[in-house]
């Protein structure tokens, strides 16, 4: 009696190498160290004199994502993100990823061509080539994996390691943000399955909701830190929360870390969101991961030269490591910060190495 | 009354962190390209003038592997050889990988452990350093994803396509010996599952059984090459079987392909498993994958040149695409090869783009 206008193509109808051909069939390069891309045993690169990066994340379904309220456009564009921020974090620029993915049988190729929608969506606003990659089919549930190769002059690349004593301790925009949007959507699943007929309550939360759902890589920041004169002297991205990256921060570079509470950049909507899970908005902006910010630190002879660029946020300054790691609270005490961050197996989420 | 002798420490004591630290503690890097290991968002690689190749393979249990015959050790060195492979395929030398696993809980360290022996005893076989990877939680199987940097000169790089009409088809070594070794390890499966009791019956049989379960990568290929003087106008690594790969030259060539079946080379394990399975030995080396050998094509300019290389063995001609792509059997009958190989997502097996 009536259509199902809900189109449903089984993948098996295509074939693997149907769906390959089918997905990667509109994709071109437009990086020129992009000398071969998909259709051969491997991509080939031209560095043209760089050095060349490499990072990868693994993406699994339940641990990393949850289908029920992440749309797979979405979930194809962050997971190109993630990668992206890796090497935005090296202060050097994405240039080329390979993707693979995994499938089982309940996802059409509709599902798949919306999945592969967000990475091309990915791929087309950060001038990235995707440039190869692999599918297969899964027993259970969506992974999807992906490289990502950047490429730097050698005298540019900014390494975790390299901070000083004194340094400034940088962040390039709020924080916490995509934490207190996961905290919504969640509450929003929660509500829905004990009564379906519920409509969700996400007004006003659209900046939340986008941090987590559609986060961006501050590959821009290269760019800022070239016309301000400077070089980070460490750097890396936030994925699990800062305070869990300032811990690597000291470690690698064997210092302490001094971070002022009052200092710390929050969105009034991450603000909000906290209070009413009453939980507190600094360590939210310490510990909520994905924000996918970059923290780094500034040398204090390059003070000036930075001081009234917006996207450089001074949050605190590096120390002896004898001093340890340290906020300096609104009430001016001083108290040690621990790195929950986002504990991988335990919290059942992942971690790079 | 009895200790457990068999050590199970679980992944959460550790903590992911932990893990990665203990996984990679004892990596070194040897390669002179690689300038930056573990430890940072990236790892940073100096091409030094050559061209830069990337490709990535998923391997996904109960798709790729079984680990009820598949010991996690050889696992882990065939999921890094596959990948080697793939840069051999280019005329390349592979150089760096990185490492992606998501494990469920089923998994103790001792168990990821044998997997990373594997995986660094290829590395150490082939000279390839690890830089890089992530370790995550999966909620039902294991899945090991792995992205392989290779450099080589522009002018040896060689492509699928480029072959032209009467080039010489050849392949590196004897083919259908990983599927059968395949066939082998389901049927002593089955006959266990079946009688507990049972001992397995695998004398004789050690050459398919390797060829399945630990493959090499025929890296040495380009230094052969090299030293003939000469360089394939075509080449790829059969991994789903000679049948399909052939398909792909010739559809990269625009052109036919005539193979004689009476030089196809075939182990003599192999042969005496295809007739003890009641299948033809032909078959199960053109449509049989994961033999990991390379199938190229040689200008007939070169026949002096590598008349002689055992590496190199003729199995056929290129013809003009109008001919097809046929078998000349032993009885002297032209029959067009139906490319089977291993259907991806049909026979629940993945393939590479």
């Amino acid at each position: 009696m009536f259509e199902d206008r809900t189109k449903r193509t089984e993948i098996s109808e295509l074939g693997e190498f149907g769906l390959i051909d089918h997905l990667t069939k509109s994709i071109e390069l437009s990086q020129e160290s992009s000398q071969y891309g998909i259709g051969d045993d491997a991509a080939v690169i031209n560095p043209d004199g760089k050095k060349v990066l490499i990072s990868t994340d693994l993406l699994v379904e339940g641990i990393h994502f949850d289908l029920t309220y992440v749309p797979l456009k979405h979930l194809g564009y962050k997971a190109v993100v993630v990668n992206l921020s890796d090497i935005a974090a090296m202060n050097a620029l994405p240039t080329q990823i390979t993707v693979s993915i995994a499938l089982s049988n309940r996802f059409s190729l509709e599902a798949v061509e919306e999945l592969y929608e967000g990475i091309k969506l990915a791929c087309k606003r950060y001038n990235v080539d995707l440039v190869g990659g692999d599918t297969t089919s899964s027993k259970s549930g969506l992974v999807i994996s992906i490289s990502v190769i950047g490429l730097a002059n050698e005298n540019d690349i900014v390494y975790r390691k390299g901070a000083k004593a004194g340094d400034i301790l940088c962040v390039s925009g709020d924080l916490g943000a995509a934490y207190a949007g996961l905290l919504v959507l969640e509450r929003e699943k929660s509500e829905f399955t004990a009564n379906p007929e519920m409509q969700p309550q996400l007004d006003g939360l659209d900046y939340i909701l986008e941090r987590q759902l559609k986060p961006e890589a501050r590959v821009d920041m290269m760019k800022i830190f070239k016309e301000a004169g400077v070089k980070p002297t460490s750097m890396m991205d936030v994925s699990d929360g800062l305070a869990s990256e300032i811990k690597h921060l000291c470690k690698q570079s064997d210092l302490g870390c001094t971070v002022y509470e009052d200092k710390l950049p929050i969105d009034q909507q991450t603000w909000d969101t906290a209070r009413s899970f009453d939980m507190d908005p600094t360590m939210m902006a310490l510990n909520g991961g994905e924000d996918y910010e970059l923290v780094y630190t500034i040398s204090q002879d390059d003070y000036e030269k930075v001081k009234t660029v917006k996207q450089i946020i001074f949050v605190g300054y590096m120390t002896e490591a004898s001093a340890g790691i340290n906020l300096i609270t609104k009430n001016n005490v001083s108290a040690p910060i621990t790195a929950q961050g986002w504990d991988g197996l335990n919290k059942d989420r992942g971690r790079e190495s």
